[in-house]
């Protein structure tokens, strides 16, 4: 199975795809797709939707996996991040991918055993399972790679 | 000049398209683009997004007009409304279409003369500015018109 995740964003979008390989996890690709916060918006969801769409077309996965979202406080950020998500999601029907949406608690307990991890601890047990210790430079990287797992393991 | 506006949501998405002819305003087409609560998010945002490609091919606007948005209170719906937008803007940049975002003052005060008008005043003079009195059923689709007029304002 071949699993790919996204951690929206506008001006960062993390992305990881992984493959169950026997008994373990390997991760075939992954980074952030940063965009100019200079430019137009409806530029940069272009650049993040045709990036997704080329890894998508290479890699052909299963199912993408997206964390599900609750804005109680930081509202001003759920507009660009609900853009980001939308062509995402968008990019996901039009080459008939499966979208899984888990929580945050969810994602941890999945890849920590810990609901209530911090991203130190998922940050450790991503690098581990992957076995890319010291390779994994951003927050939206790891969290990409997070929700993989879990939908990985969600799905094996 | 050939405006389109635009009033995303993921349940109901507004749209018009206007032109100038003379010294007065003509509807060509408007609406609402309604979709499934029951379906899938991602198939719902991709009738969204083709429903407005099929308009921007067909009518191919000079400039598409979207309302900016601020979310305060209503967190909770900031995140479909978002993905919805994220959408459009994409087919925005995919049709080379320009955007105009304006703030919900600066399209009252455009369509009516006056920042604080309520909706009743606003969608009176959309129906007399476009003569279509009686003919315009949803809020979604009056947002639409109105964001359409006041680009077209600003912009002649």
């Amino acid at each position: 199975m071949l699993t790919m995740g996204i951690d929206p964003g506008t001006a960062r979008c993390g992305y990881g795809l992984i493959e169950v390989d026997g008994d373990r996890l390997k991760a075939l690709e992954f980074g952030s797709i940063e965009t100019n916060a200079k430019a137009r918006m409806q530029d940069r969801l272009e650049k993040i939707y045709d990036t997704v769409d080329v890894l998508m077309k290479k890699y052909q996965p299963d199912v993408m996996g997206v964390e599900k979202l609750f804005f109680g406080r930081n509202a001003t950020t759920a507009i660009p991040v609900g853009q980001a998500r939308g062509v995402v999601l968008l990019a996901a029907a039009k080459n008939r991918i499966e979208v899984a949406e888990l929580t945050p608690a969810e994602i941890k307990l999945s890849v920590t055993g810990y609901g209530g991890a911090d991203k130190r601890q998922v940050m450790f047990m991503i690098a581990k399972l992957l076995k890319l210790e010291g390779q994994i430079a951003l927050d939206d990287t790891a969290d990409a790679l997070a929700v993989a797992i879990a939908v990985t393991n969600a799905k094996r």
